[in-house]
């Protein structure tokens, strides 16, 4: 059997990720109690009912205690004022975490609330559905899927980055350490402006009086279908992820938008060459994703076998 | 047992579409024969080896030779120039149609070529994957998905467009007849410009000497992976769709950039409320499409579950 990394872990937030967390943890054999709470009293009832966790208490003061391992599983912007109030509370010797999708902003508002004894080691797993609430979270989630953490920068915190990335790879991800400013640009590329461009697209689509709702929403398909899921993901989330990564997300922004109008007067001028030599080299990049196991190579990932059949 | 619907298909063109065309066709026992031909050699070659029609020959002259029904399932720059070819071979009677994503283009171009007592019903199936060529094909792929038809303007072809949506029903597809123009303008919001976005953002990602590719690749989250999917279809087809699809793409794209720029304004000035409450509204869009059973609500569609765990 494996060992127990962390006999107790408390999870602030209880949404698609925490409660992933604590299955895919309960699964693995790795922890003894998981404790967990929710700024929402409707939130934590449901969390009880459905038992997501051992225990579900009612504040994150209360959830911290005595706690080896404290997952920080709320939006962004609300880190802050959650990391001031559990402080105090913190056991001496714990490893605090969270799961944000920024972590320069999250680490600056973070640390200054990190007792001495204490270890933060920030961390971000890549795994998401459209998804969102107490419900949403399955055991699965993270299977396959990197976890990236984000050591304290000055050379502490080794050994409890260790075992973090022990619990997460129990959990089924793989893990990768890596510094909070580079994570930052390189998530603007791989997920920030994706989302943004998504849910743009979507909203222009919402806008047009001319192509009606039920049209749109009828025959989206592969490309629009693909965004509307990625712009149904929690909005508060995402309002976070952008003013709490503006730099990186603004420069890759204007990359874009750039590159999108060298495209759009190759259309305007019909200058088939360049269109096609740039869509041949984006096929690359695809097979090199699949390649890494990152995703499927089935067609239209096997919708049409799996539970489509709806009329 | 199903009747025959039209005895003998040509398929002019072996790619995805007309290779599942053929494979549906067959599953549903509404075909005799189905004839094909393409431009390649190695296509016809891999063609007739793996079966994928009962007969395979090297011109498009000599497969619509005796067809009820001819498929022009060639990307939308070569449309012209293949009807051209048929056009003095066509069996009168006989019914022309196409696979192609712009209509009014292909209807403009082909149409002077179809000789009396032949009908062209323009068509596109509202179905793909990022595979290509004569191996990609399935027979599920049309199935619950739509296609959509355009007959001729002039009121005439009313039987023949009829006989073609007992086809696409007969091949698992939902039938929906339109106006070629309305279908232009409305694919460019659900398919063309989303199409486009998804290029460009993979392109600029590979840009990015500073993000290295292996950390682009390996930490590409939904997003970004759903891009890669949409940025890896076919390039010539898509260089084709957005050439002959010019003025509503341009329109459209116009719309999304004027909006990116409204978001992008409010993130650089920190107003996280706008942010939200566009994100908010993206999400109802969502629902509406899951609803209409165009796409599963399978958390992560399922790629957690099925043969997702490779090495």
């Amino acid at each position: 059997m494996t060992d127990v990394i962390f006999p107790r872990i408390a999870l602030i937030g209880l949404g698609l990720i925490a409660g992933s967390m604590s299955l895919a943890a309960r699964r693995a054999g790795v922890v003894e109690q998981v404790v967990g709470t929710a700024r929402s009293p409707e939130t934590r009832a449901i969390a009880a009912e459905i038992g997501l966790c051992d225990v579900v208490v009612d504040t994150a003061a209360e959830a911290v205690k005595d706690a080896d391992l404290v997952v920080l599983a709320v939006p962004v912007g609300a880190m802050g004022a959650v990391a001031a109030e559990i402080g105090p509370h913190l056991k001496p010797g714990a490893t605090v975490t969270d799961v944000g999708s920024v972590k320069r902003a999250v680490i600056d508002t973070v640390t200054p609330h990190i007792p001495d004894g204490v270890h933060f080691v920030a961390g971000h797993p890549l795994a998401g559905t459209e998804h969102s609430g107490p419900r949403s979270g399955f055991a699965e989630l993270f299977d396959n899927r990197w976890c990236l953490l984000i050591p304290p920068a000055d050379g502490s915190g080794a050994e409890p980055a260790a075992k973090l990335q022990s619990l997460w790879e129990a959990m089924g991800a793989n893990v990768e350490m890596m510094d909070a400013d580079h994570h930052d640009q390189v998530l603007a590329v791989t997920s920030h402006v994706p989302h943004l461009i998504a849910y743009t697209m979507v909203g222009v689509a919402d806008d047009l009086g001319r192509v009606t709702d039920s049209e749109v929403i009828n025959f989206s398909a592969a490309g629009f279908r693909d965004f509307t899921r990625i712009a149904a993901s929690d909005p508060t989330m995402w309002r976070d992820v952008f003013l709490n990564n503006k730099d990186a997300t603004l420069e890759i922004l204007g990359r874009f938008t750039e590159e999108l109008f060298a495209l759009q007067r190759a259309i305007r001028t019909g200058e088939g060459n360049v269109l096609h030599d740039y869509f041949t080299r984006t096929r690359a990049i695809r097979r090199g994703i699949v390649q890494a196991g990152q995703d499927t190579d089935a067609p239209d990932f096997g919708r049409g076998v799996q539970g489509e059949k709806k009329e």
